[in-house]
């Protein structure tokens, strides 16, 4: 049967390999996994949202509140926004691709950093726009610029910080930038991993509010899935102007959220105080991390999420240390598809952590003796 | 902001109303809100799902099994296909838009019933197909027949049993008509509410296996919103040959379904006996509708589903009605937006029912009085 012929060129993304699949292909014992391979919140959920969804599990036989109602006021209070700015996605990628189909036909172009979130360019390929990267993997707004004074875009994707290298460009920069776009071209600001990036410096940190006053044609993405850890429950936002959510609510299927998403959703932006502990302590583990790579002389990148990016010389190769460490039970993420000889782990626990710098230092030990074979 | 053309012309679902909005708009307390627009389960969910959802609450911060190996191993062996045959959506909705825009593109062609499941259309006009409808509200193969040779079509939607409307195709008609259709055709059959009626008359029942390896352009659909009880948990599945599901693939977003959604459908599945006894009690309280609507002299659509479709002459408008119920606590759909002077109402408990018949003889009497005024 033939297929709209846009499909040929659509890609599909890769997720973090699930626990059930490493007991299934490698006989690892599942409490022997630790899965540090999709960025989740290694503290669990919070005991708030736990109890909610237990008290509410009797409900599921009853369609979701389609107009979401009390999740849009708690996120409107949240950042000074009416429910009018706000629109729910199953996650922030939803978002994206509601704001893609919005924006994009074919011919329209998308304008991103070299190495960022895979969706991206998956949903830009959907609509039939053209990908253009700047060099650079990180964010360099100097190259954004260029790319975009010499070709032009309808979106231009920001993601602050990045996913899945892990830095983040300052505000003040970022506002310089957005204040030379031209108010046509959509600018997409994903802050999946805001919360992290905020508390560790507040020179990154964005406000939607103030973001959508100043820069109207700008749309802020948020997530419940990464310091909110309801990873499992899919459900993300954007916040914009009035005149784009109400456009993209054309796109948005009824129901996108279950019922149950909806409620852990609202029950954990009550719980701020379990959101703070868990982000300080994972800035207390990324000092492990670091430490850890510079004595064994890795270099990585500064991280402002709850990841971190590590880099091999020629000595190694990213994709076999992602292999072994799978086949001892430590799932991470290789970025040899992403043309960088680098993994990216999330900084897990404190007791998954010891246990990660122990095997990984197995597994390059290892590696090691068969290139002296 | 300028957006793509194709959104000029796209319109947006109407949901049932959730009974927080009747809570807040009419000041009706909660516990007398009796909700019958959304074809719900009126029995709950399975006390074997809701128990292993509380279970697993605290999984919520875990991204879910993307491969969705366990819940597509349980629909394989359920409808004896392969796990490759088979995409998870969220809501079988979801996988209509998979299907619409991996097959369709501006210019392309969906025929389907005249009055059927709203979601075909509002896809297609996002894919920027061009929509042709029978000329008969209930499905008219004959009206099929025709309009396909004259017009062709890349999309035909067959809903079996019809919603909003209740009525139901033979499968032998069915398959007659399909055996007519060219290979480069997509059929979607839409079984949604396909347990009701393979329950109350086997001529009705399409089996998805036998389906796909007669016709291998055909895809069938199916969901566990209705009969298994889970509406506000959204699940729903396709079953077509591994090429057309392959391609659907490119289009399904990662993580479409949240963990506590997956192991609820997989654990609805184990628990057929409730699902049967709940199609049961669905047809027994059906008759009470039947004769409701028969006492009255009201002209209904005999249901093969879980709701039914009542008819009004010109003595009362549908909108009226609805509206009426509204305001004391009971929200049924009104079907004036399909152009019919009908109301569609689910098939409650026992006692749902009997108090919908007292308020709906109480509302008729009102408008009654008003005319006489």
């Amino acid at each position: 049967m033939k297929f709209n012929k846009l499909l040929d060129n659509c890609k599909i993304y890769e997720a973090g390999k699930p626990i059930e699949l490493v007991v299934r292909d490698y006989g690892v014992d599942t409490k022997d996994i630790i899965k540090l391979a999709s960025n989740e919140n290694p503290y669990g959920t919070s005991p708030k949202v736990v109890e909610k969804i237990a008290s509410l599990s009797k409900n599921m036989f009853m369609y979701p509140d389609d107009s979401m109602y009390e999740l849009k006021e708690a996120l409107g209070k949240k950042f000074s926004v009416t429910s009018d700015n706000i629109i729910i996605g199953s996650g922030s990628d939803q978002v994206i691709d509601f704001l893609v189909k919005a924006k994009c036909s074919e011919n329209s172009k998308m304008l991103m950093s070299r190495t960022t979130f895979a969706m991206y360019e998956i949903y830009g390929r959907q609509a039939g726009a053209q990908i253009i990267k700047t060099k650079d993997d990180e964010h360099n707004l100097a190259q954004f610029e260029e790319m975009y004074e010499s070709q032009g875009a309808d979106i231009i994707f920001l993601c602050l910080p990045n996913n899945p290298l892990g830095e983040c460009l300052d505000r003040d920069d970022v506002y310089a930038f957005l204040a030379k776009v031209d108010k046509e071209t959509l600018v997409i600001i994903d802050g999946a991993y805001q919360e992290y990036a905020s508390f560790k410096d507040s020179k990154k940190r964005i406000d939607p509010a103030d973001l959508i006053e100043k820069f109207p044609n700008a749309v802020y993405l948020g997530t419940f899935s990464k310091a909110y850890a309801l990873g499992g429950m899919r459900v993300g936002y954007g916040i914009g102007q009035t005149s784009i959510i109400k456009t993209m609510y054309k796109l948005r299927p009824p129901f996108n959220i279950s019922t149950l998403s909806l409620a852990a959703a609202i029950e954990a932006i009550k719980d701020e105080e379990f959101v703070q502990k868990c982000i300080a302590l994972n800035f207390e583990e990324m000092t492990r991390y670091e430490e850890y790579a510079k004595q064994r002389g890795f270099e990585y990148i500064e991280s402002y999420t709850n990841f971190i990016t590590i880099k091999f010389d020629s000595n190694y190769l990213s994709s076999e240390v992602a292999q072994k460490l799978l086949e001892r039970g430590i799932i991470i993420r290789d970025l040899t598809g992403y043309g960088l000889n680098a993994i990216r782990i999330t900084i897990g626990s404190k007791e998954q952590n010891t246990r990660v710098f122990k095997v990984l230092d197995e597994v390059l030990e290892d590696l090691k003796k068969v290139e002296n074979l």
